[in-house]
């Protein structure tokens, strides 16, 4: 099985046009990396770049886009409304297919000895590739943002990166890289206007009260109906036909049905073959036998 | 959407391996079509290679298999137990993604008049591609075998191919083109051990009973247990998913559950996007929403 790992860099740049595609840009020097996404937000003043490819190409075509964003932003002129602590802000790995979460973990760590070494930025581990305990949050690592951690980079002891100066780089600041799942974003609509029978099957699927492992939910009233609006943080955990499944239960218990369902944004392909061989049984199906996945081995 | 199509042409040789890969490997000239599997049969005396990739590509690299087979193989010492006409016996263009059951008519078509042109071999078209009735069945278009037709083709109007001359060529024979949609292989295993009632579900199941649409279904005894056995001839009008409810739902008038089921052999994965959006409600699922397709995009 071919390995495949999502990147998603995030920049501090979100309105320079031809800057955000320099930046894109770079990431095509390394054969077999696509680009599958770039966006950007104004009022952020940021951007992202979606690439996928195997695990070495993408963290080459990943050091790139660092490359290129540590010559073109400067934090020190950087405004925006979104948390951030350097020019390249933060670089999460994701395992696709034939990948695991360690391996994204080892690969973080790869970027970072790279990224420190070679352009003097310093990079602090998060998620799943979190060295220290009070690092796995990005929210506890991005804390006071590029203007607060430039001084307590160098001051304190709790801040001092896991790779590279105690000291922020002069125009690129800081980085925060990292290994996580990859997230499903689903949701259900129900066949009701009562937000609150959503608010409550939400509340009781949520892992934290006791609900799907690794499901994360809210409820909220979408085009007039109500929604369990989900983020399936670990499908190999719960996947979205069980998250269905479960909420048609709860639902039934308010005598409400499902209008229908939303998987937002891109899903990998193990996760409709796992769902596949949950929902019908199916003995030993393996993505290999998806037509369109031998295209690209 | 990237246009995908299926070729899987059938060549009378199934014994000597040197001459099977140069088969094959003809088809690697045309860059971009992958060869998905090679199989032969030594008492059938008999090859067949699936190919995938984009229309005009999986017609230049199944016109260049074809080719190399003319060369190769010698119909006047073939013997074998499998029914043929020629030494490229039989090539079907299949629909994958993007692509109409019309637009495998115009490459048979295409591939039909290169191969008469060029090669100066008889060639019927069958299935969708079909100009006559009693063309549209292969066993018809096969009558005789390679032996009967090699007269009856100079001599019986009903027999005049669709291109080429009413002649086989010396050593090639004749060829059958033609277009059909992919094949489904799904069995459904039953927890029980009566084989007759896999045999009434699939007798009920069966389209020309009045069942479901497009489904081919026996029973049979496997492992010890019974199982429905399906080829799924359209899955846009009967997919998996929808043949397991409908056993589903028959086994439980008997008081029988389903054990598992299994996909046999390779799957479109718009066939799993299908079955998503109908088992989940999933409203306005792509394929392309899915990861690995843009891969190759």
């Amino acid at each position: 099985m071919q390995k495949l790992v999502e990147s998603v860099p995030n920049f501090s740049e979100g309105t320079n046009l031809t800057k955000i595609k320099q930046i894109a840009n770079s990431a095509k020097k390394i054969k077999g990396v696509k680009i599958l996404n770039v966006e950007w937000d104004k009022s952020h003043n940021r951007s992202l770049v979606t690439l996928i490819g195997a695990p070495d190409k993408v963290l080459r075509a990943s050091f790139e886009m660092i490359k290129t964003a540590t010559k073109l932003i400067d934090m020190r002129k950087h405004k925006g409304e979104h948390p951030r602590i350097g020019a390249t802000d933060v670089v999460p790995f994701v395992p696709v297919s034939g990948v695991t979460l360690a391996e994204c973990v080892v690969l973080s760590n790869e970027l970072a000895k790279r990224v420190a070494k070679e352009l003097k930025i310093p990079v602090y581990l998060y998620e799943a590739a979190a060295k220290r305990k009070n690092r796995v949050n990005l929210a506890d690592v991005r804390k006071g943002e590029y203007e607060s951690l430039k001084k307590e980079i160098q001051t304190n002891p709790e801040r001092k990166p896991d790779y590279g100066p105690s000291k922020m780089h002069p125009s690129a600041g800081a980085i925060v890289i990292g290994a996580r799942k990859y997230l499903v974003a689903y949701n259900v609509n129900l066949d009701t206007k009562n937000i609150e029978i959503a608010k409550k099957i939400a509340s009781r699927l949520r892992e934290k009260n006791g609900g799907l492992p690794a499901v994360k939910a809210l409820g909220f009233k979408v085009g007039g109906y109500a929604q369990v609006s989900m983020n399936l943080v670990d499908f190999e955990k719960t996947n979205f036909d069980e998250a269905y499944r479960a909420i048609e239960k709860e639902a039934e218990r308010f005598k409400v049905g499902i209008r229908n369902s939303e998987i937002y944004g891109m899903i990998p392909l193990e996760a409709l073959v796992r769902a596949t061989v949950t929902s019908f049984k199916v003995k030993s199906f393996k993505s290999d036998q998806v037509l369109e996945k031998r295209l690209y081995e």
